[in-house]
């Protein structure tokens, strides 16, 4: 080993160790994103039963304040996390318009 | 209370339910995803601290690979966890991209 290799070869580790860190957060999120979304499907099938109106602008309008909050208290940017939950909006209504679709 | 109000009620209350699951879960999300941004963080000083390549095409195609398998076992859409991954990476790009205009 030269001497220039040591502290590449200390980087790439350390590279290593934090990759394993987000693979780890990757695999919490996806599974939470699961149950999320098993969580709005039973929303979606109650509101279909029941004749209640499939959006709620008052719902979401409150869903987009608490959630900047949160991301400010965890020092994450709350436009990264209204744009994260539109991100799962859109998909959530996708689900909705399929259920819709297939005759409920 | 007349005779059709009472099961009206009672989906209410269970729209309710899901709702207070459904915060507690976008909670769970926000803080991973801080966490994540903050492991992100640290590898982009660490690539510009060592010269190291910012991007890694052969990572990103093992973490879509992975992403896809876990999405799977957890009953979620694949396709819907590799437009999630495409949507991290696209902010985590912005953060190294804003990262390098401030001359790190």
């Amino acid at each position: 080993m030269n001497t220039t290799q040591a502290p590449q070869d200390a980087a790439q580790q350390k590279l290593e160790e934090l990759r394993r860190s987000i693979d780890n957060i990757d695999a919490a999120l996806i599974y939470m994103l699961a149950e999320r979304f098993r969580h709005t499907q039973a929303v979606g099938k109650l509101k279909a039963a029941n004749n209640m109106p499939p959006a709620d602008p008052a719902r979401e309008a409150r869903q987009v304040t608490r959630l900047r909050e949160l991301a400010c208290t965890a020092q994450l940017d709350p436009d990264f996390a209204e744009k994260f939950l539109a991100f799962i909006i859109r998909e959530v209504i996708r689900h909705h318009e399929a259920f819709a679709r297939e005759g409920r």
